[in-house]
């Protein structure tokens, strides 16, 4: 290009050129790098390159656009037009229109699908799209009896022309399908080329007659208890389809060291376990392709992420190892693989990328959330925790950052707790407690209102209230703290009990009894229970200031919780409670779930793949039973925080609901007690 | 390396190198390219880097070798000693003995396993050793909870810090069993190592606690009629199995046209056909195995050749393209995939190369004939020869090939003439016809006497004398021709059978009668055998002649005649019957299975692999079809050539038998001639 060439800007990149007359403006932006997608090369049938042209006198850039600048519409737009239908208005292929004079070309959002944007729970981000799976039409020459090559060496011969790819390696499972796929398409077809590493040769995975135009990833997070995935077009990014279901493994051990344990007592544990973990990939595969009308064999990529444990059980391999010290990992880099070795039911050329696992107790999802919540990138220091069985916990900024994993127990997810209950309509998930009175108001999940609200107990009826989730335990804790109910050393105070039925004697102890329905048991806080959620965020407490102390630290700038539980725990009560250092409150957020995030970044861009390994390598692992300080740091995290309401209580804005259950407060009450003793 | 250093010499390769006192003999032998084998990485625990230091003055090479010039007997030399049993006299592990002063150091022949020995049929050669399939031993570092890599990450840093593998590749199969392995090994393991094209990344295949210290691969010939085996040892490169079977695939067609006509008139031709050739060889696996006692787990790399159609069907491909023009091959270029994805039953991490093929009746067996015979590489003009249903032709020289295939049809393997069969025990194999009496003595496979001689009517009393195999077709019309019974046009000359019985009229033309025996048929050559092998040798020859003249040339220094065929026909009567150009008759050699020569070549020495590749890939292919001179060369090499016997006629030393047969003559011959024309 020279000066005396005409000037074309890229919106809204701002990227600017001069290309002589002629140039056709796809390859103008691809000598910019400009992203425009293109699946036939050019040939106008694929419709991914379009572009709209802007005209008039753009001062600020000195350009005067023109529609004679641009050329004519051409006969190739015309066939597409004619063959897919029409172009929104103003846009042109940019494979085939052509400068003519200078130009201001708007790449459309809509065609812009190396940026996709990411709704999440707390905010919106755009994951630049690099995809290990690229779609490329050719058109080969046929058979010539002078030059006796393959079908298939020609069909790698035009890919490596046109498409640039060398020494290209072709799936096992295509060969048979070649001649017969170059036949039907009159020697158009269009292959999947998987390009991951770039010190692997690239792979031919796919082939399909003619043009194909859409391609299929899924991104995949097995949780201990729950297994979600979400479908992306890999061509334009978007996420077609999401859907979750029950990890299977959970009829073998509700967690997972209790799963370990089935490996180690049952000779096919681990197969059996590898097999209901595959299984329940498969199913849903279909849901995800039947909620997007989409053929599983057009699924070509996927991300996995788990934490070890769910991640050696998906990848067939024993987790003995990671039942005791030294919690040796089989394989903590990231693997590549073939859908088809792990028996999963997608396209039989479908590859399979695990992202690697941090340690033997921070796994490939914490690799992903890490991904997906950059702490080792930011420039405040920032704290990311995962918070299940184990939290997974990463300090950092962009000097460095530490991870380590805390044996929070499974108390945070309402198991150890009395009236605790996994997340499921009729769970108490918000609670307030009126300190003057002690009166609680609650929300149910499933129930819109409060309890003080009308229209609660038709909304409850057919659930019931049965229990309190996570979330509302963290509320119930916070809000006893906050009305005093509980001391600073997590102490019932039984002489509340004499001026205020809602505190009674319970053994040797006492307990808050925050709702009480009939039939059912009265759903109460034990000191038992106050002990765990102490020794829970205790462990979790500890493991923060671990970090923080190797890292030459005492404060946090950024809190972001993730997964499920930090998705539905009210931040100010983390804070009140002390599962996390002091922060501003509005500097805590609830990032959703980050590891699925991170799938899907890894799944929509190789370099994201590429960018975690880096950090995995570069992160410090911190082994907390290896720390004599976790133990001096786990019992200083005992106590609540020693400090007043932070928050401006919630007024209480409609009068109490009449306390209808206390009427039965009597013997009944009594006897459902007693019998949950005996239980 | 200075000169000030002391200089060692290595014999027999002649290379010579100064070293500082201390360096290790292997290091040595490194530096300087002369190939010593090692598996424990100079553990001194494999004992593969044997070598002999020899003393005494060389004064040619100016060194005076003495004792004291070498390390004494180290404590490694020791343990090997002690764990693995005394080496040979005079031998020590080049890893431990290092030099002291001027050397000259033997590596002996059984320790130079880079070359091996292939005896063939003709000649004998050494195959440079460079497999792709490598042992490596490693010791890695235990489980760290503070560096917590996983242990298959351990495990690829140890490969790549000790052997130079960097990006490795790990099986997918092998996720599982790898903290077993190493904690069986006692975190010692050997691992197997593919790694064939230079661009492709390493793969770890195989792994074993411990040391292991011995892999095999198979090299296989997959021709229509026969699959033969060899299993070579991967480290040593001997030989140490061979087996053969017949291709089952027979049943479905005896030919390979009579099988792609079944692929097209049967569904699931094509997937039984594949299904029956992978079957015979995984039998043939289990022969060689057993033959050599070795675990079919420890056949780590595997070759096959064959012809186009062979080559498709095992692959899994339909072979219809091939069955008419343009002959199109599925995939013409070198395959390289896992036995698994084949269904062969070897290790699970066993790898797959098939040679290519040079076109569409120029197959994976010419390829690798040419790799054996190197026609490409001759300083004389060479032609080279496999004759089957089709001719596959190379003639060339250093400065260029070219190829192709003739129809020459089944006659030289016994179908279509009258009374052929295939090589088997009873069939004629030699024939000598006295030209004065007509009178013939023949030789019968399974027999070893003349028929002239005693002992002959024992020999052959349990097969009978059954028919007239290739070989013995090709000396039978030879001596026709010599004898005079047939003239240059190919006429049986009706004008002897006044004077001789042995001629007889066979209703409008005339036949020769070979063979009598007592209630089997006659054994004649008719009038249409002698038109069947004018007409296939008139095919072969024409595409010969074709070459030649495309190569600009008239006339060939040397004639390798590869195949079973080639093998056991005798060269003179292919010259008597220009079946190939003229030629001296001592530079035309049977060179035996060159096809299974150069499967092993590619076996045990993976730059042959790349030499074959880019030998197809230069070499000129002609398709005679569309050579409108075939024709007529093809109607020129009908006659037999017009001259004179050039070789000494055998002395008949013995009387010929008294004609027993003859006396039979009478009506039992007619009739059963009649039966026969009946048929």
């Amino acid at each position: 290009m020279s000066d005396q060439d005409p000037l074309v800007l890229f919106m809204p990149s701002g990227k600017r050129g001069h290309f002589p007359v002629g140039t056709p403006i796809l390859d103008a932006a691809r000598e910019l790098g400009v992203y425009v997608e293109s699946v036939c090369g050019g040939r106008g049938i694929c419709g991914r390159c379009q572009v709209a042209p802007e005209f008039g006198r753009f001062a600020k850039h000195k350009i005067e656009s023109t529609p004679e600048n641009v050329s004519d519409w051409s006969a190739k737009e015309a066939r597409y037009v004619e063959k897919r239908g029409a172009l929104k208005e103003g846009r042109r292929l940019s494979c085939s229109a052509t400068v003519q004079g200078p130009l201001v070309i708007d790449v459309p959002a809509d065609a812009v699908i190396n940026q996709q944007t990411i709704r999440k729970a707390a905010d919106t981000r755009l994951i630049d799209r690099n995809p290990a799976v690229q779609l490329c039409y050719v058109e080969i020459d046929e058979p010539d009896m002078h030059k006796p090559l393959g079908d298939l060496d020609r069909l790698k011969d035009a890919l490596e022309a046109e498409w640039g790819f060398e020494d290209l390696l072709v799936s096992q499972h295509l060969m048979p399908l070649v001649q017969k796929t170059l036949r039907a398409g009159k020697w158009g077809v269009t292959a999947a080329i998987h390009k991951d590493l770039e010190s692997s040769r690239p792979t031919m995975i796919a082939l399909w007659p003619g043009l194909k135009n859409e391609a299929y990833g899924i991104a995949c997070d097995i949780g201990s208890t729950t297994i979600a995935m979400h479908l992306s077009s890999l061509l334009s990014g978007e996420t077609k389809a999401s859907a979750g279901t029950s990890n299977p493994q959970i009829r073998f051990g509700e967690d997972v060291m209790s799963r370990v344990s089935y490996v180690m007592m049952n000779a096919d544990g681990q197969q059996a376990m590898t097999k209901a973990v595959r299984d329940a990939i498969n199913d849903l595969i279909t849901q995800v392709c039947e909620q997007a009308d989409v053929e599983r064999e057009d699924v070509l990529d996927s991300v996995f992420v788990g934490n070890p444990i769910m991640h050696h059980l998906f990848l067939g391999i024993d987790p003995t190892e990671l039942g005791g010290a030294p919690f040796a990992l089989a394989v903590s880099g990231a693997v590549h693989t073939w859908a088809s070795e792990l028996n999963l039911d997608m396209n039989e050329g479908t590859r399979v990328y695990v992202v690697p696992c941090i340690a033997g107790h921070v796994g490939a999802d914490a690799a992903a959330a890490t991904l997906s919540e950059a702490p080792d990138k930011a420039d405040e220091h920032t704290l990311l925790v995962d918070v299940g069985t184990n939290a997974e916990i990463v300090l950092g900024d962009k000097h460095g950052a530490l991870a380590c994993s805390s044996p929070t127990g499974p108390a945070f997810e309402g198991a150890e707790i009395s009236c605790g209950q996994r997340a499921a309509p009729g769970a108490i998930e918000r609670v307030r407690i009126d300190p003057k009175t002690l009166e609680p108001r609650i929300r149910v999940i499933g129930a819109e209102q409060w309890s003080n609200e009308d229209g609660f107990a038709e909304a409850v009826e057919s659930t019931g209230v049965t229990g309190i989730c996570g979330s509302g335990i963290i509320e119930v804790m916070g809000e006893m703290f906050l009305a005093g109910i509980i001391d600073a050393d997590g102490v019932i105070d039984g002489s509340l009990a004499a001026g205020n039925p809602r505190v009674f004697a319970d053994g040797r102890t006492y307990s808050y009894r925050l709702w009480e329905t009939e039939g059912g048991p009265d759903i109460v806080v034990t000191q038992n229970d106050v002990r765990a959620i102490q020794m829970a965020k205790a462990a979790l407490y500890a493991g923060v200031k671990l970090l923080l102390a190797k890292h030459g630290n005492t404060s946090v700038a950024k809190i972001k919780l993730a997964g499920a539980f930090g998705t539905f725990i009210d931040p100010k009560y983390a804070l009140v409670l002390g599962l996390v250092p002091d922060c501003e409150v509005e500097n805590v957020k609830a990032v959703g779930n980050a590891a699925g995030t991170g799938a899907r970044m890894s799944l929509l861009n190789r370099d994201h793949r590429r960018d975690i390994e880096t950090t995995v390598r570069k992160i410090e692992k911190i082994e907390t039973a290896l720390e004599a300080d976790f133990q001096m740091h786990f019992v200083n995290a005992m106590a609540f925080p020693n400090k007043v309401d932070p928050f401006p209580r919630l007024e209480m804005q409609v009068p109490l609901p009449k306390p209808k259950v206390l009427e039965t407060v009597g013997g009944g009450a009594s006897r459902r007690r007693g019998g949950r003793r005996r239980g």
